[in-house]
């Protein structure tokens, strides 16, 4: 069967490419997993493009798997049973605009940083920040998150309405432009981090925010990680909307000292950013550095400027970058997510796995949301380095699922943690399994992901 | 057939009951829908005893429908069917609480203020507000929200996990304790607003939040509905994290005036609750009266103590109140919810059929959501006059949905809402059914209710 030849009937010549170069491209994402290659890679333009290659796909039961940026953690984007990749950077407008909802409709290829440029003029943001530019589509797919979730959420928590076109061809809506709803069943949320394999999304319509006024960076150390917690939960219990709010653990900001020449204070640390009103800002600042000193914390340092900002948080920001990119070295991330009184515990066990590893790597937590990772560098050449993180990453999971929390926050499941969604969602797995059957019973739609 | 007698090998005597007072209690809820009795009524003690309903139930496809305080606005527990009515007023126990993960699990029986008064004196509150002292298992199933849900979001952003006996006996979790997860496919939120159609809901862990230090409650008037929406607009878009945002229109204030002899400025007012860091609060508060007088409001009255606090806010709270218990009538609630730019077209489209249908009645908005109440009052013993309520109803809905939004916003689909189910979500109604028909074949879970 010549799949190629097939989609020539339904897309332009241009819309279709089996080079060498654009195989590779969609053949891996920002993962260690091992690459892959499509059959064929389409380009489409619209959701009728997409609905015509589903139409080939189902016909002839070829594997279809959607391409976004390529940023993703844990593969979701390697066709394992190749066949069609659909990629989405032709798919990047912006539908509709609505300010005044504060809500937009837009293509899945748009990439978030397009999406703010698209908006900040009109004082409003699309704040989830998962690091990467990623495209919304793939952040829809994987339900990301990142640093702003402790205040907005997950990327489910900004979805309205999701246009799906499904492994038969229907197209659906999942929601409306309404800001909640209680008609029938929550679609939008089960089709979000779904990783394609229940449907492809063709448009999405999100809630925006308003730009804040003001930031204010701060930073400040403990003696212990119980205490990092125990302050992070203070601040939560107050009831003080932080706009983010990190934890790095001591043994990291070491590293990142020898890695950078910086003089970073070594110890615990939480980082802050408060933003907002002016007025409540500064309230929120103060009322926080008092609750920090009333915990004992040491080297509260605060910063308005976008510049000092920058200088407070650079130890975070060093920890999630300068690892990435150590020639010959590939990364590996774990991603669990636990309740927040578990957190001390589960950083201290990670920490103790990465040095029993001999591995170089950190550990960075969204400590409002229980959700870290530890990032750790493998020879990419050295088959027993990679094995040693994955056993980490093993041992890791199974200690969060063993507290009450889940292998993934926020990375997805793609094909690094299918093997534990049996353990962590015990028989509810077959109750998912059987929408998956139900909606897509060739498995064509990214098979090979989520579940087996 | 005689269920009570296949009861009765399965439960106690006493957890089940045929009396006629039980089976009245069990025949309604705060609606204007038709009571219907059902067969028997049952008081499981325990996940356990729901199991074993539930086998006797799909054995002899019995209809279930779960009951929680009976507060429910669209005849969610009215057992059209007949059947087995489970009462889950003995099953409202506290399983785990853990306030330094800001987290509970419960029985469904309990109700919020129970809940609150189990967990206040941890300096944590639960603060979805639907007004009524629903249960938590009721508010869940419907997706409640009410006047904090510009704050809080709804049901549905407060659960991390439900335990549900499915039509077929399985026991699934649909989530962890972890506060956020990209793990699996989404349940907690699919089984959230299913109204007991999909499963039985016999344990939720829920999220907490922080008491907030402070409030401040403050009433401006704006002369006109397209103001009040701008100024909302405003406040939503400053990213501030006001409380609670309600609008009453300028004809609901003068009924309020005459109901109770009370003088306050007849206009289309604004009520604002702002909560959390005092030192922040008095910012927001400021800031808001700001915005407020920069786009030409009047009245503004503002006030701290608990007393001042609920004088401000009166006019609201007995808009919701007062017309609800005069003697020989019924009262009848629409509940749309539109993206905010369309609320004051709809809110003066619902005056003008207010006003057209002859009906007593008001207008209250969440206008924060754009979801937004009408009550109007008809007489019990009128058939003519429930049918113009209802009149109304469809054209409010009807109007909704051209605008993008939802037939319901908070109360859920029930008995009222099914027959606006296709033109809402069109095709993905029958993916909805599709799930329906796959978790509960013989259609045992509350027959009758969302889709015929």
């Amino acid at each position: 069967m010549d799949i190629e030849k097939l989609l020539k009937t339904k897309l332009e010549d241009g819309q279709i490419s089996v080079t060498e170069t654009e195989l590779f491209r969609h053949s891996h994402d920002e993962s260690a997993h091992p690459s892959i290659t499509p059959d064929v890679v389409c380009f489409p333009e619209s959701m009728n493009d997409v609905k015509n290659i589903m139409e080939v796909a189902q016909k002839n039961r070829v594997p279809v798997t959607a391409y976004g940026a390529g940023s993703g953690l844990e593969g979701q984007v390697i066709p394992v049973k190749k066949g069609i990749t659909i990629n989405f950077e032709r798919m990047n407008r912006v539908i509709d605009f609505s300010p005044e909802d504060m809500m937009i409709t837009v293509e899945p290829g748009i990439t978030r940083l397009q999406l703010n440029e698209h908006i900040n003029r009109f004082g409003l943001q699309f704040p989830i920040d998962p690091g990467a530019d990623a495209t919304i589509g793939g952040m829809v797919a994987t339900n990301a998150s990142g640093t702003t979730a402790v205040r907005y959420g997950s990327m489910r928590d900004q979805l309205l309405d999701l246009e799906i076109v499904l492994a038969d061809g229907r197209v659906i809506h999942t929601g409306t432009r309404a800001k909640k709803s209680s008609s029938g069943y929550n679609l939008t949320g089960l089709f979000t981090g779904s990783e394609g394999t229940l449907g492809i999304i063709t448009k999405i319509t999100l809630k925006l925010h308003g730009i804040p006024e003001h930031i204010i960076a701060s930073r400040c150390t403990f003696p212990s990680l119980e205490q990092c917690a125990e302050a992070a939960y203070t601040v939560l219990a107050s009831d003080i909307p932080v706009m983010r709010m990190e934890l790095v653990d001591a043994s990291s900001i070491k590293q990142v000292n020898e890695f950078g020449d910086y003089h970073f204070p070594i110890a615990h640390s939480l980082f802050f950013e408060f933003a907002g009103a002016k007025a409540a800002v500064e309230a929120q600042a103060i009322l926080v550095k008092e609750l920090m000193e009333d915990l004992n914390s040491e080297h509260w340092d605060e910063a308005t400027t976008t510049q000092a900002r920058n200088e407070i948080w650079k130890a975070r920001h060093q920890m999630a970058y300068a690892f990435r990119h150590q020639k010959g070295k590939r990364f590996f991330g774990t991603d669990i997510c636990v309740p927040i009184s578990k957190l001390p515990d589960l950083v201290h066990f990670a920490r103790e796995l990465l040095e029993n590893s001999g591995l170089e790597g950190g550990i960075l937590g969204h400590v409002g949301d229980g959700n870290f990772h530890t990032l750790s560098l493998f020879d990419a050449e050295n088959e027993e380095e990679r094995e040693r993180a994955e056993r980490m990453n093993d041992e890791l999971v199974l200690k969060a699922i063993e507290v009450g929390g889940t292998c993934t926050g926020e990375h997805g499941v793609g094909l690094g943690k299918m093997k534990y969604q049996r353990l962590e969602h015990g028989e509810a797995a077959e109750v998912m399994k059987s929408f998956k059957q139900l909606l897509d019973p060739d498995n064509i739609l990214n098979p090979g992901k989520i579940f087996d």
